[in-house]
């Protein structure tokens, strides 16, 4: 699968991709601006529906003002939910208590949640509005290129426990996706970086064209100019077809989790604190995905080089050497948190390893001593 | 619909009752001493599938050994969750508890909860189940009539929070339900009545063959006779029927709340509490139901006297006078509880109202003051 590796010309209003999956199929609408048709469309696709819109503080202190009179001039009648910014909101007592004031409003099953902010809020107002009343509506805007090229995306919602990321959670798809480049503008450059990450995944798993623009493309992607759509436009389109491929990852799904099992161990490592973000820890996941296939003799490590030029010109991390304060784990300890990893089926090793840039496969049968040598020299080198 | 009145012989060995839901289709199965085979029939549908068996204390006092013998003899590796009997287990800080101890055994997304209990049980590890890892396998092995003609079937799946009963929960549908009659030989027989009430509901609702039958053969079914195994087995292929045409509830599945939204109004009145139990509160409500529908001249009077002689003699209450401490309340405060419901669509109140014995239908425009005006009656009666 390869892209139109340039654009012609600016594009011409929102793009929309649709994510196919029959009964659930939904739009994804990519634009600058689209937050502006926000009542619009929702009234239009929901007539009558009510609206529970989950922020957080600092959404809701920079755009949530935006939305809502938006939302009041559509007649659409709505309560705000706030909770504290950050992955300590993605926890059972903010779940809770984002429904306790969902079914405080009386919020009926044909209404809606409207998850406003990034990653976090998606998650856990996904997984709200997947058993508020055994499953009502979602609206996801996401507000970071993270969440608008991945995880508002495709379905998965969840909080975290003590035991682990993500381990309780429904797959919940949305009714209807906004992604509204422009918001991305007041993003800090690390939390931009750390979305940009994903979208290089999309390219390095099965879009070589892609990759390619990428890298010729990524500053007006920064900063903000028609590329930016496109980029978001050609990830949302990868992801929409895995997923309309394999809902709920029994298979070629995934594939989205390239760079995610080293990358997940190094979040935990770090006690998934701001020393090193998501999107942070995938960058540097990705490069050992590449390192350790090209270790097993199965890519070139000419990709290798390429894509960790690639990341340090953009400014993403490429080596656990760089996490600020180390991960306070050796390579035994690190393999023990992949295993810990929800991907492990039957005690095997799954990875998302690669023949070069374009072509990630799942690699179900990984056995950990292979891993453990490798990152031994990761980490030496 | 109607069904067979009378049974020319015993049965021959267990009846399967098939939930058709296209890949999510699932058979229950119906005897006396299927429980004997509960280990071979989970290791052929899920061969090498873990389990977490989560059940109440009085259920495993009384048949958990049971259970486990007949699961380690087909080599079936398992973990045992216990969590206290009654209500109050439906509860976050318990689903909470018991989706600890599933993550801590390392259950995988491939294995299964398998829930042994009531109602309770089956609501509460049937939502763990739908929410660890996003979803995993949920197998329902009944111990009451009521989970085993009623909540074991149909996917239904929740909590309670301080706003209400069953107000967050997901739609779960088991791989496999096994009701063994013969573990009902030991339920107390105020609980074995509360689950006959579903029972009679079945007839009331669309088989007035069946309601006939009831009429004639209750005692043999209360005696565990095997009647006991037909009455489960019609009561299964209706809910079976109803929930395959609508499996989330958007439209014919209301059906089977009829005498529920009364019903519901007196447990919320009389705090859930053993005052009156939910079966007893659907037989009042059904009563309601009819009483309502006759009122209405929707309704013969004589079905409502039917009705009211049979529960009477099975010893189920018909009135709201005869809940022991009464419901504290007048007309209008239980009229609110059931606007509380969430049955509620857009600020009208659905009932399910009768034409006769075996024709049930949905009303969803019924006025409030209506309601009012008859319950009053009804109480000053």
């Amino acid at each position: 699968m390869t892209t139109a590796p340039a654009m012609a010309s600016r594009p011409q209003g929102p793009a929309t991709v649709r994510v196919e999956l029959g009964e659930r199929s939904y739009d994804i609408i990519i634009g600058r601006g689209v937050i502006e048709g926000a009542g619009e469309e929702i009234a239009r696709r929901l007539p009558g529906a009510r609206l529970a819109v989950v922020t957080d503080q600092t959404v809701a202190d920079r755009h949530l003002k935006h939305l809502t009179q938006n939302l009041t001039a559509a007649g659409i009648d709505f309560v705000t939910i706030v909770v504290p910014p950050g992955e300590s909101s993605k926890s059972f007592p903010v779940l809770e208590q984002v429904l306790d004031q969902v079914l405080a409003a009386r919020i009926e099953r044909r209404d809606a949640i409207l998850a406003f902010g990034g990653g976090v809020v998606g998650d856990l107002a996904g997984f709200a509005s997947g058993v508020a009343l055994r499953g009502m509506h979602l609206i996801q805007v996401p507000t970071t290129l993270l969440a608008q090229v991945d995880s508002s995306v495709g379905g998965k919602t969840g909080i975290n426990t003590q035991r682990g990321k993500n381990l309780v959670g429904v797959f919940q798809q949305p009714d209807l996706v906004l992604a509204d480049a422009g918001i991305l503008d007041s993003l800090p450059p690390r939390t931009f970086n750390a979305g940009y990450a994903e979208v290089v995944k999309y390219g390095l798993i099965g879009d070589a064209g892609f990759y390619d623009w990428l890298e010729g493309n990524w500053r007006a992607i920064a900063a903000g100019w028609p590329e930016r759509e496109h980029a978001i436009e050609v990830s949302c389109r990868a992801k929409a077809a895995t997923v309309a491929a394999d809902e709920r990852e029994s298979g070629a799904r995934a594939l989205l989790n390239f760079g995610h099992t080293f990358g997940h161990a190094l979040e935990a490592a770090t006690g998934y604190s701001d020393r090193l973000v998501h999107g942070e820890a995938v960058a540097i996941g990705m490069v050992l995905a590449h390192e350790f296939s090209v270790r097993l003799g199965l890519a070139p490590a000419a990709d290798t080089a390429r894509l960790v030029a690639h990341l340090r010109e953009v400014g993403l991390p490429t080596r656990i050497a760089a996490i600020p304060g180390g991960v306070g784990r050796d390579a035994e300890g690190l393999v023990a948190l992949m295993a810990q990893d929800k991907k492990v089926s039957r005690g095997k090793l799954t990875f998302i390893l690669t023949r070069g840039i374009g072509e990630a496969f799942i690699a179900p049968d990984i056995q950990a001593d292979d891993v453990t040598v490798f990152m031994k020299d990761h980490m030496a080198g």
